[in-house]
Order: C-alpha cells, then sequence, then structure tokens
C-alpha cells in the first residue's frame, strides 16, 4: 500500500514500518479493548463490545433460522470429564485453569490463601470448550431417535491458559459462541457440520466483508477429539492466514465417552453423531487486520456499531441552537432510514472539544461515514459528507433531501468496496506454485518496502504425507491451512483447485492444491 | 388457593402439599433448568434460556436508553484486587472458587493432577463481582471531570460458593447484569442508584409482571463495601419476600480501594463517587413463584419466548393438507401482529405426538395462549383459543378474521391480569402491626390447609437498633427487607408508612414502617 498523502498517519507505527505494532496501536486508537491486570486477559471496551454485540446478534439470527437453540451450561468441568475423551483431554490439559479450593482463609503470614479444609475432592476446570459437559447433558436428553436431531448454541467465555497472547487474536479467556449438536446419522451429522461452516463463510464475506477459504483442515490440525475438523480462512494484510472460525464432525468420539445413545425406529441402540463449531472475539481482530488501514480501523457497515456520526461544526453561542437543531433534524431523518434490514444507527458527538480531535477520533475509530455539519450548511440545506474507505480531506455536500435515500447507497458502496478491495487483495497474493523453489522464494523473499511481508497463499500439491507437512512447518514456519473446497475470486474455481499434480515436496501424485501460508 | 377442580393436577405436589417441592418440579415440568453434575451449577435449558433472553433484551434496552454502554471485564480477579476493600474481601472470602494452577499433569497414581510446576505465583479469584478489577479500569479510563460519569455494564456469569442451592434462586455459578458507575459528585451517583432502582422496579412491575417495594436495606443488609444498598422486594405466593435486584451506592469506598482519582474544574484531585447495581437468573425463580400454579408455569407475555402456541389437530391423512395450510395462513397472519412493540412470537408445534401430552406440555411450560384449529375449524374458518391465566377446560371460539386485533388484545389483558393477581395477593397478605402477639401470631400461626405458609409481609415500626433485627431474625426468621419508599397498592401509600410511631420490640420511637418478612 502507498503511503498516504498526508505527512503523518494517525497511527504510528504504520503497517509497513512495524506490522504487529500497528495491530496494537490501531486496537487502542479505535477503542476496541486492552490488557487487563490479569495475566492474558483482556478488557473489551465499549466500542469493541458494540462491535461484538452485533456480530452475535446476525450469527444469533442465523443460528435461530437454522433451527437452533441456545442454551448454558456450567463453567465449571470436572477433570473426570475432561478425561473421557483421550486425545480432547491431551489438548487441553497442557493449557488449563483449575479450581483447587472454595474459601480463602487468613494465611500464616497475613492476608489471605487458599483455606487447605476447603479443597475440592475433585479439582475443576475452567471450561476451554464444552464438549465434554455438554455430552453429559445431552445423554440425559436423548433416548429415543425422536429426540434427534439436538440443536443447540452456546454463547459463553472459555479459558485457555496461551503463554503468548494479542488482544483478541489469542487471549487467555475469551468470548464465543459453541454449537453442539448430536443426530442419528453420521449422514446428517456431516450435513450439519457443511451447513454451519457455509453459515460462517457468509457471515464473514456479507457481514465482515472478510473474504475466506472454507475446508477442511489436515489431521495434525484438527480439534482434539473431532474426525474432522473444517475452517474458514482468511488472508491479513500482512499475506498471513487467520483460521476465522472452525466446524468439527466428532464421529461418535464424543457420544462414546459421553454416553449419548438412543433407541433407533427398529428399537436398536446406538451412539449419536455429533458435531462442534464456534467462532470468538478473535473475529475481531481479523475483521481490524482485513480493513484498518493507517489511520485507524474501518468498520463494515453491516456490523458498525454507529453507521453515521454527526460533528456539529460549533462556532459560538450565536448559531448554536440553529445548528444543534438541524443536527437533531438530520439523525431523526436518518434513524428513521434503514439499512441492511435495520435502523440507521447515528451518533451525534456534542462533546466541546476541538473539531479536529474529534474528527480523527471517529476515523480511527472506524465510523464509516462522518457528516459535518457548521452554520454555513444549516443556511444551505446541505450537509458535508466524509467516507471512511476513501482519503480523510475527500469530502462531498449532499443536499439535506438526498440524505436519506444518498446515506444506505453510501452504505451500501462501502460494504461492497470493502470485500472487492480485500478479495483484490487476496487475489494478489494468492499463486499456485509448482516448484520448491518458487515455494521458498515465495515464503522467504524479502520485499524492501515490507520486509516482513512474505508472499501470502501458496496453491500448491501435497499427496497427503503428514512429514511434508512437519517438514515445510519446521523450515518456513508454513503450514496448510486448508484443503480448500471453495474458489479464490480472481484465482481460481473450486473445481480447478482438485486437480492432479504432484506433491511439491515428495512428489508422489497429488488430487488437490492446498492453501499454505503463515498464519496466526 | 382453593384445590383445582379436576381431580389432578399437572405438577405433584401442589403448591398447597408442599411449596419447595412444587417449586422444582414446575421447573422441570416447564423445561426451564436443570442441576448439573459439577456442585449448585445448573444447565439452563432453550425454554429458560429464551426467557433469559428476553429478560435480556429489555433491560439492555432500558440500561442503553438511560446512557448506559455494554462492555467486558475478565472472569479471573487477582486474590490482592480483592483484597483492597475489607469489608468486600470478608464478604466473598468465604464462599469464592479459587484458580490456582494453569496445567495438568500425569499424577503419581494415574489419572492427571495440577502441576506442581505450574501453581500461579498468586491464586485467582473466579469474579463473584467485579467491583475490583472494574475498579482498575475505571482507575486508568478516569483523568479529569470530563470523563465522567463513566456509565457502564457487563453481562457476565459470576461464581459464588453456595452450600445450600436452588435452580435459579442461588446457584454456584449463576448469570447476570452488573452495572458499574462513577460520578463528580456523591449527589450525581446516589441519583444514579436511584435511577437504576427505578429502572428495576419499572421492569419487575411492567414486563414481570411482579409487583415490588423498593427501599434501603438495613446496615446489616448491605452488600461488602457499600455505603448504602437499595433492593425491590417482592412476594412470593407462600408469602415470602425474595430480594429481586439490588443497587448501591458506594461512595467513594471502592474509588478510594482502587485509585479512581480526577482532576476537579477547579484543578483539584478527587475521589470518584461509585455506583453498582444487578440482577440475575434469580429473576426466573421469581417470575415463576409469582405466577406458576398447580399446572405449570405462567409466562407473562411480554416476556414469554412464544406468545401463542398453535397445534394442529390431525385427524387422518385426508384433512392433515388443508389444516396444516389453514395453521401456516393463520401464524402467518398473526406474525405480521404486534404486542408490546414486538412481532408476536408463533410456535407451531406439528409434532407427531398424542394431543393431550402436547396441550399439557405447553401448559406446564405456561405460553400464555394457546390456538387449537381442527378440520371443522378450518371448515367454519374459526380457531379455539384458550388462555393459560384461565382454567385448562376453558376455551373459545374466534372467527380468524378476529385474531390479529383479538390476540394482542387479550395478550395485553393476560399481562395486567397477572400483575393485578399478584398485586392482590401481596396486599391480602401484607399487614400493618402494632403488637409483639400479633407479629408472633403473623409469622407463627398454622393454617390448617397450608401448615408451612406464614402471614406474609409485616409493616411494623422500627426505631433502627441492630440488636431488634437480631432478635427478629433469631426467633423468628424474619428480617428487615426493605424501609419501604414506596407504597403497596391496597394497603398504603408510601407516605402512610413514613409515619411516626414505637418500635414493636423496644417501644423506642420510629420514624417509619419497615417491610418484615422471612425471605428467600
Amino acid at each position: 500500500m502507498a503511503k498516504n498523502d498526508a505527512p503523518k498517519t494517525a497511527i504510528t507505527p504504520t503497517r509497513a514500518e512495524d506490522y504487529a505494532e500497528w495491530y496494537q496501536q490501531v486496537v487502542r486508537a479505535a477503542d476496541l479493548a486492552e490488557s487487563s491486570p490479569v495475566r492474558g486477559c483482556m478488557v473489551i471496551k465499549p466500542w469493541g463490545y458494540a462491535l461484538w454485540e452485533n456480530i452475535q446478534r446476525e450469527l444469533d439470527r442465523m443460528f435461530k433460522a437454522t433451527g437452533h437453540k441456545n442454551a448454558y451450561f456450567p463453567l465449571f468441568i470436572p477433570k473426570s470429564f475432561l478425561e473421557k475423551e483421550a486425545e480432547h483431554v491431551e489438548g487441553f490439559a497442557k493449557e488449563c485453569a483449575i479450581v483447587t479450593h472454595h474459601r480463602l482463609v487468613a494465611g500464616p503470614e497475613g492476608g489471605l490463601v487458599p483455606d487447605p479444609e476447603a479443597k475440592l475432592e475433585e479439582p475443576l476446570i475452567v471450561r476451554p470448550t464444552s464438549e465434554t459437559i455438554i455430552g453429559a447433558a445431552f445423554a440425559s436428553w436423548v433416548q429415543s431417535y425422536r429426540d434427534l436431531p439436538l440443536l443447540i448454541n452456546q454463547w459463553a467465555n472459555v479459558v485457555r491458559w496461551e503463554l503468548r497472547t494479542r488482544l483478541f487474536l489469542r487471549t487467555t479467556e475469551f468470548l464465543w459462541q459453541e454449537g453442539h449438536t448430536a443426530h442419528a446419522t453420521e449422514e446428517e451429522a456431516r450435513a450439519e457440520t457443511m451447513q454451519m461452516l457455509d453459515v460462517y463463510t457468509t457471515f464473514a464475506e456479507e457481514f465482515m466483508a472478510m473474504p475466506v477459504i472454507k475446508g477442511p483442515k489436515t489431521a495434525s490440525e484438527r480439534f482434539p477429539g473431532a474426525v474432522d475438523t473444517f475452517a474458514i480462512e482468511a488472508m491479513m494484510q500482512d499475506r498471513k492466514a487467520l483460521q476465522a472460525g472452525t466446524s468439527h464432525f466428532l464421529g461418535q468420539n464424543f457420544a462414546k465417552a459421553s454416553g449419548i445413545k438412543f433407541q433407533t425406529a427398529k428399537e436398536t441402540e446406538e451412539y449419536a453423531w455429533t458435531t462442534s463449531w464456534g467462532v470468538s472475539t478473535r473475529l475481531i481482530g481479523g475483521l481490524l487486520m482485513t480493513h484498518a488501514d493507517d489511520d485507524g480501523l474501518i468498520l463494515p457497515p453491516r456490523l458498525a456499531p454507529a453507521h453515521v456520526v454527526i460533528l456539529p461544526v460549533l462556532r459560538g453561542d450565536d448559531t448554536k441552537a440553529k445548528v444543534m437543531e438541524y443536527v437533531d433534524a438530520v439523525a431523526a431523518e436518518l434513524r428513521s432510514t434503514s439499512y441492511g434490514g435495520r435502523p440507521i444507527e447515528v451518533e451525534v458527538d456534542k462533546r466541546d472539544i476541538r473539531g479536529g480531535d474529534k474528527q480523527w477520533e471517529w476515523i480511527k475509530k472506524g465510523a464509516p461515514i462522518r457528516i459535518e455539519i457548521g452554520p454555513r450548511d444549516v443556511d444551505g440545506n446541505v450537509v458535508m459528507v466524509a467516507r471512511r474507505d476513501r482519503g480523510t480531506k475527500d469530502k462531498a455536500t449532499l443536499g439535506r433531501a438526498e440524505l436519506v435515500t444518498k446515506i444506505p447507497e453510501i452504505l451500501a458502496d462501502i460494504q461492497n468496496g470493502l470485500l472487492a478491495k480485500a478479495k483484490q487483495h487476496r487475489a494478489a497474493n494468492t499463486k499456485r506454485i509448482d516448484d520448491m523453489k518458487d515455494f521458498e522464494k515465495f515464503f522467504t523473499a524479502k520485499n524492501e518496502d515490507k520486509p516482513e511481508i512474505h508472499g501470502g497463499f501458496a496453491l500448491a500439491h501435497w499427496s497427503g504425507e503428514p512429514e511434508v507437512e512437519a517438514h515445510l512447518k519446521d523450515k518456513f514456519k508454513v503450514t496448510i491451512r486448508c484443503i480448500p473446497l471453495s474458489g479464490i475470486d480472481g484465482v481460481a474455481d473450486a473445481k480447478d483447485l482438485q486437480e492432479e499434480g504432484r506433491c511439491i515436496v515428495s512428489g508422489k501424485p497429488s488430487r488437490q492444491r492446498v492453501v499454505f501460508a503463515k498464519s496466526y
């Protein structure tokens, strides 16, 4: 990306200067979240939480439209429950928060200590995910094939004791939803797994304006205990991949571990087939790294907590009343208009601070449209409109009468433009690679402008050997993000990728190109 | 309550037979929640969670309308944070879940144990409430009087290690919202405390149809660390009180503990004044005990997950298509109608089970209106309407054309009727008592029909002595629920209660009657 025309950007450093630090600075400048005094846990601030609420609302609607109901299960999982599925506990034992006592008592050296007499007989694990505790409930809910399918979702907090954390992308505690379903047949459970993968794909593209590639993960990247894990993978602006959501076909593994059995129509007893699927507050990190620029966050209108921010330009008391009356009327007109099936959200920033500071605050926060209204605009019955996806000095005059039709159009244009731009970026940095030298160059070549940025997504042949994966991960920190089931606009259709070829490392026959990339 | 005319009720035992067990059986029959394998933690099932979602939606709207914004803070509180406010830690140390380790490792006797090498330097407390961790954030957010007021709310799970638990009423983990605000002056913080008490009062009465008495608690019943605690208190059908929500004026106690300081307009430095206020999933227990009867739950329409349940009566294949077509059309018509500012929620129960079973299931779940539609109704262009607040055999025929106007009217009538009935019950069981013998009789007299049920709310004079409170609590298990700021319909206006008198125990001069009751 070319440097801004302005001598200085709102975010220091820029993406080109230090991408990782730029990310932290955008989170901070947009007032999305901050680190807390609790290791690896974040405070999600009002602007970040409002974004999460919008993500929740849209996903929740999609889950309910596909027949799922919300419920809530305990935060704590008895250790013995986690141990019921061998691979599962193996995957989570190393990074879990363990509750061992239920009372504090005065310690021998002053201060309070866990009371030795209030030690739990069995330690409780703060849920890292809920397959085992929800499985126990399902086991009692499901008796007959008539009780199936059971389609449940939970909005909750989970804890994974990560050593290296980064706001939104990897935190010890995070917020998510976890869907858990049980079915009478493998076919139905597989269909559910794919349906939810498609829901995530639709959500990512239509709401987040973040194009994704969907497909199964390789065996080494599966969820602990799953038979198959499917993911949606997005390309960030530094060309790394972000796993943005996963949908797992769990086979009968967890049904056997938890005892989810049912009587079939033929009166035989069988284990149910289960799935689980989730997305988390990580999506906010993905949204940021897809759209933000060197001036801060850029919010896709369909998820923005405020679509339009009105900034009254107040110059002296004599015109103040006139301007505010006009501002309130414009706000009311816009609020009675809708975009994307919802009323337009308008924030009027009446704070008594410098106009320039106000402007930059909303630029950094990524509000899609800013409207400035001063005394002369009132006299001319117009407003000044600035789009966040254009340069910060690019402003247009709109007649007041046009607003209710123009603003929804502009919002739609911003939404579409963001998706198109993200697709273009992905297409420009996705390459078919058939030669190991090219592969090495793709992932190691330095670019003078952006020394830390590698090539992007490599579509290369892989024969299915885990050794090849391990070798490439070890040598280049590159992993197979997924075996693509969807195409990549401007690069390849899905069916083009399922071609015959030879593994880029071993030379063995391969039936498909897979997506290799560095990742978060 | 008189026994039902029917030979048998859907809930066994009835309220009169065993109120406590009746409660558990209604929770179960209405499919609201169940106990989990984790001590004291519940699973909130879809019907119960949908009710919670409706409670959340309405409260959230009211919080936002009063200027509050949602945010999210860490689940864990470092022990040293809890210790910053002496009364606060004293109040919660005895019942908190403590995280001491962050990894499981293979134990010497097989199985996994907390890894001694992954012991936390400082134990973390699973939040029982978040004043201290939110206070730490506020301390960094507030610099100047311009940053105030700070008006934040959090929807979250909290954990209090209760020894005796009961679904919804008292559980180890529960869901709640906790508002936390900081203000520049005591006056503003006190106004906020009262505003939120009023929001809770409005919500309880207008949405839950549960009349409440609002007022301050006595010193012995205050939130640990608060200067003043205000509560809303409701009367359950067994005449006990339920504290349904609290709003705390925290003075500068937590500001001093957390260091929430600001520069005033006069450039002096001062501690902020803070408040906190919360309601929880306990409300669901209160709603149940206010309205449910011996046939199960009765939901106030403004919070019901489904306003109308349509039960197609399918007799043989020849009429099935005709009935279903009519059912779908009626459902669509009702869904395009609104009640209480929202579209009417219609559930069509198409399950292939016995009609009687279906009916009783929805009676037990408390759906406000059931509509039965059979082949003859289709021919007559009518439907059969049954109201949950009437006898189970009380059904009326309504013409299809009337439905879109009549159903919202019936819903409003049910909502109003539930509130009126609850007020009547409270009025019938609230007495002014001025003599200790009457007080004793009120709280200990046995009633032949309902041996466990005592008198209800006693409005008696109290001079303010803690010894009197302790004595009455010890002798009768009766506490002062609040010093009423609101009147009690049909019994007394608020100002009538602020009369001069003499303490019922000590005979000392008193300036007001307070509400004495047994409670949950």
